[in-house]
């Protein structure tokens, strides 16, 4: 099965509602595409803070009575995905730390590239570690400036983190959801009818359980919501922003905005673009579903092409699908995905796809589409090739794994058997955007790393502890 | 949500392959949509007969180790969705019983409309009986005739069977695959690439499996397949053919054949005919996902208005979703699918729609577009109006269920809140099938029941017991 | 670990209490020493029946949710150990059938010897079979005398099978106990405090819910019980009975009364005996727990010798324990026991212990006494050699296992490791009874079977269906 | 159900054998009365440290596949069994952290009593705590003394610690254990046949496991063992010893070691000393079973009076049983123990018991003796009346819990419904000891604390965080 890039985290946020713990269930329901490895949340009255997490879909690892449990109008949660084989309860997040009479919760989205620096200061300093998690150097950060006090505390710790975070963060008494200076990952604001306050990942989170889209928690941003109201402090400003491109691209749900964009609207934008930059003759157009969806509903408005859905997705497809025998090797593919060979028989089809990884799963495709007799394969990428790992949260950083990182565009058509090969340029991709290029992270394409990484960084050495 | 009609059971059999039981395993994956409530699988290695059971989907039931244990080149398969609350392992399939040294095992999809006749004939012989399946009563009949052979036994005992019904059957050493004579459900052959055989349901399982499709299991035919090879009886022929029409509007994967005809391009032609008679004017066309998709792309595509996918499916509702406090009693509806408000705000739209049985999902969907300012709903139904109980095995029977039943369609559109509501006609729906009028149960949509009720028929008693 | 020799089965039942499920479970609480591998209830309210089966003990088998769920006034129970290697919940009981409107459930103590010729026979007549339970032979035979009443159609049913049966059975509205004409096993009658009534397999179950001991259902007794009060029917007088001596010798718990006679007392009568039989001197006496622990008391008593406890058990030995490695092998018997060293180093010791079936066990301990220095080990049985197999359902029947079918007594101190061996004789074991020789099975012993075999039978045979 | 005052822990640790996990899994087995709540294992094959913890016993926590993943020659292993309603996950030892590239594991049995002063200072110091446990308090203040070697650093680390504590730890490649100066609780070492070492709570431990017992691990010792050997380091010397004189009396195995005394002949000579201070006329003596065993036939023996095992009990009471209704209430005692009626009608008995701590339960079982006609109940007690509580790690520490802190003997034996209550005398008890009284903690009995409590000890404190 193709292995998606993934990023790590959805997080989400409730202050005051008297269930906040079910409503950060509904809301993590709604960011599961973020993260189905662990599932978490944390809440509190105000005085006692009660946390539950486990291995699993939200709808595996809660049920009603351990909700019901979860008291109190204050509640954070998380879903992860690890790309890094420490797939163990010890890493599921929320965080949870004690100190000094207080609870603190923490959760994350995003990578932080001064891990390894701030880890080893801080064991130097005497700290023990339990995880291999950035949450808990953060907390560890945190605490250590406490004598400034909760809130000038947290900024002073987040002035030394470096890299990519979106945090939702907890004490007994109060919400705080903060953004790094250039704004990677998104996180928004949202208003319950009753008045309290959300935030999440994606705006689909919000539509779910029904709150209103407020803004974006800004680049520097560190909200606190509790008793006295909603505050925010600054992180010295950056000059630019970073957004993740690849969130618009492949990771958003098509119903969320994400950096003031729709993402629906936006993929079909980039079929529009790639109309423009390659227009090819074709019986009629199709995705690999569903992340090239709406990139195909856009090329096939702006060609007047047919739109298909050729191949059929199994909607039952579990984490625990038991693996083929060696004989049977070859139904793995079509356990996801079934062609329509009715259909495709014969005919001239245009293939849309978000990203091109590592070229196994597109391949055995493409190969089982030529075993029905499809007659010509083009396929269509909606964004430039991904050359560059990426340091931020996204799971294709490790070496060597990147097609187009060494072969060139030519060999990766011959290697997939396509007839056509073709990605969006940099321009075409921008365009569809809406969004002045310099507020982009176009790293994974272009090398152009917005934070730059200090010596010794090894995501690596914290694995191996 | 949604009360979807469903069909009761998906059924599976290979005979000559050394892990029958993990090609069986796959078959029912494939097969996964027919029911999720539970999954049995048989097997035999010509001598022995092993068997498993569950509730829950295929991929919960089983493990490797019990795969591993279910050893043999025969093996029979089943899932099962009930409509009737007995929703217990003694109701799983496949039903298994021991009879002078043989061990029978049998799995049904349909529905036996004289089952309270023959169970109490059976009871009044001296017969006991461990559950509420018809698939117990026909194991029962064909004892009964054992001496008439286990081949000749089993023709008798279906002569006395009326109803719907696709079967696998077992012995020790032979698969046997039947078909009631009016061919109400589907049931297909196929030959594996090694040369042994496979029944299923829907030709989606063959595919995944990677066998061949030969030919449909026809109507009345009993096949048996063992160390002789493969031999047919036949039932008494019947005048004409009841397939149930339902099974291409709604439930077969639209990557199966059924009835002779790809259920994907029969969907698209609904769409034409839909177009034909009735072109609305409209900003563009979209399905409720899933059910819908086809039929939508086939109206777009004869209409030339853009295809759009605006409402959001959430692939991790899972079956044990925790339900939203009253409270949040509205966030039940988005769970599932969420609207893309950017897309749709101002616009006039036409949804396809496969059904309309109670009407109240419809109608809250409805009422959510309108809240986000969709400016024109028009809903087009894919068939004629459910007025008439089924009897045949899908779960819209109950009494005063069905909408139209009782309702004009000016008051039904009224009732869901619609500008437009369209239901294609039974010729138009007919045309688009390829296949003369009388070979189709049609009983749902015009009480025109293919096989008459005995008195007493009643499902009901026989739950009661 | 030593291999008991082990009845099959705990039964219970109760008539005339607001939560007679709650009772059952507590009942089959203090029977589960009959019987750890399923444990099941069946209840009635009157009208309809509700039934949950599970492997494993009654403690884990049952949650208060599933016994809320069993409602009625009327609840029969079972607890199973099987030998025969059909370890599946497909045989567990109380086992439950539909017959003309009627709902059946029965639970069964014992073991039928003319099963096969039974169920070859009802197989004729067409009946099928879902398991290899006699339960299920006794409930075909009811339904096909269900003409003459459920009342005589029962008796004249049981009037047909041969062998030990303890039973209780229930339909919706009565309760019904059995016992076989020769009392093989036990079968008391209770009266709770609110005037409803209980079964039971031992008195043991009667005092843990405070029910006060009537008598026992006699042998050859059915007694009904329902809105009519209770009325007995009689089998056809047998001239003699057959309780199972090991009962009284093994099986039973001491705080039970069986065949009229208290366990304990009995048991400790055994060591009186065995004093007159047997003087030994030596240092101290003592059991290996828990089963020779009152015939040691009884031996201390009468020699006036210390009485000790010089192997400790440990509590928490449970099913699921994992296998030492092989070079931990030896570990294997001290999970269970531990030898106190210090009280037993250089001592001159008598063990009292009831039967030796197979000796591995007995071996291994001997070893470790003797590996931590006791200098004398003279082991007393408390009742004669076991040199005949059991059919009536006592699972020492296998071929070849009994040692003492095929050595000496002196050959089998030498392959024990002991000082002395010594055996009660049948004078001295039946002396302790206090009851008639003629009333006992003694069959283990002397081969004397009282209920002859027929030709064919064959446990085994059914097995392998 | 009596509350039985249960200690916190068992410990176990082994280096240098092949399968040190499953040596550990065997050794926990062996100390599975020291705690029943949670399990962990961490092992280390010098390089990779792997762990596994979770709630219940050592039987459910381990499969053969969890034991396998535990790879190395080095393990420790924890039972716990907590009394404050912390019952979770997060609170299972062993705990592990990593620090500077090292990862540090720890088990810990008693309790510190400067545990309040610890944390807060290490709080202010920028510690987060992430449990309640004094092991983490310990690993905290381990790695702040890092540059002193890991071996100074730990013994400079448990000089700053108060109260009781026998330890287990690990780094990658050293096993190490440590017992608190006073010698509160017990540990031992043992050695294993292929030369590897072994170290437990118990010596039934070693036994298991076929270990020889060298010594104790002495009071203020800190044992390293690694490939260089085994060294110790040593805490300043005590001027005395404060062995928990309740391991003798209540909470070690009869079959172990502890302070160099054997616990079965221990008892027994209380038994002894009883019959020389309270010699009672009776029919018999019986203990309440298991805990009265060893005194009472040490008592039968001394005064020549019969030892009979007049309550049953049931071996089947797991942690689940479902609570008995109201009208059921007074079955719940007897689900435990039954008395066997027909030996204790009319008798005039003497029942031994370990200890009398709230009463309750003792209340209850006498009312079922009275019931049943026993004709005189004298009980007596093997130690002094417990009045003060325990600080060090004995579950009977909470306020107004102890029945002989607020009543007079005479009060308590009116409200246990006794004819005499005796309790052992403190000389009498020493004197069976064969240790001198200065080598005692007897503060549970006589309130002189050997470790003086400091201003604002609280373990609630903690508990609240």
């Amino acid at each position: 099965m193709r292995r998606f890039p993934r990023e790590y985290c959805g997080i989400f946020g409730v202050y005051g509602h008297p269930e906040a713990a079910k409503l950060t269930y509904f809301g993590l329901y709604a960011l599961q595409h973020r993260g189905q490895e662990s599932a978490g949340i944390v809440a509190s009255d105000g005085k006692e803070v009660h946390e539950h997490k486990g291995m699993g879909l939200v709808s595996e690892v809660f049920t009603e009575q351990i909700l019901n449990a979860l008291k109190g109008h204050i509640a954070i949660g998380h879903v992860r995905y690890s790309t890094t084989g420490s797939s163990t309860l010890r890493n599921a997040q929320p965080f949870v730390v004690y100190h000094l009479g207080k609870t603190l919760a923490i959760g994350h989205n995003g990578n932080i590239i001064n891990a390894y620096q701030l880890r080893r200061q801080l064991e130097e300093d005497g700290a023990i570690f339990q995880s291999t998690m950035d949450s808990e150097i953060i907390v560890h950060l945190w605490v250590r400036y406490f004598h400034l006090g909760i809130e000038e505390g947290l900024a002073k710790a987040l002035s030394k983190v470096k890299g990519a975070y979106s945090l939702v963060l907890m004490t007994e008494d109060t919400l705080i959801a903060a953004r790094d200076p250039l704004g990677f990952r998104p996180l928004c604001l949202g208003k319950l009818k009753n008045g309290g306050y959300v935030v999440a990942s994606e705006t689909c989170a919000l539509d779910l359980i029904e709150a209103e889209y407020i803004r974006d928690v800004e680049p520097g941003e560190i909200i606190f919501i509790n008793e006295k109201g909603m505050q925010s402090l600054y992180l010295p400003k950056a000059s630019r922003c970073a957004h993740c491109i690849f969130e618009l691209i492949y990771f958003a749900r098509p119903d969320s905005q994400i950096f003031g964009q729709n993402v629906y609207l936006f993929r079909k934008r980039q079929g529009y673009e790639l109309a423009k930059e390659v227009p090819i003759e074709a019986d009629f157009v199709m995705p690999f579903p569903d992340s090239g969806n709406y990139v195909a509903l856009g090329y096939a408005e702006a060609t007047k092409l047919p739109f298909e859905m050729g191949m059929i997705r199994n909607h039952y497809v579990g984490r625990t699908f038991i693996q083929p025998s060696q004989s049977m090797r070859t139904f793995g593919v079509k356990v996801k995905l079934n062609p329509v060979k009715e259909l495709l028989k014969g005919k001239r089809i245009i293939i849309m796809e978000d990203s091109i990884i590592r070229g196994t799963t597109c391949r055995t495709r493409v190969k089982t589409l030529r075993a029905i007799g499809v007659k010509e394969i083009h396929l269509l990428v909606s964004c430039p090739p991904h050359r560059f790992p990426c340091y931020y949260g996204i799971d294709f950083s490790s070496r060597g794994e990147l097609i187009a990182a060494f072969k060139s565009i030519e060999e990766i058509r011959k290697y997939l058997g396509l007839d056509t090969l073709y990605y969006l340029s940099m321009e075409g991709l921008l365009k569809a955007t809406h969004i002045p290029k310099e507020h982009f992270c176009l790293a994974c394409f272009n090398g152009d790393y917005p934070v730059s990484l200090e010596k010794g960084f090894s995501k690596d050495w914290l694995e191996r502890q």
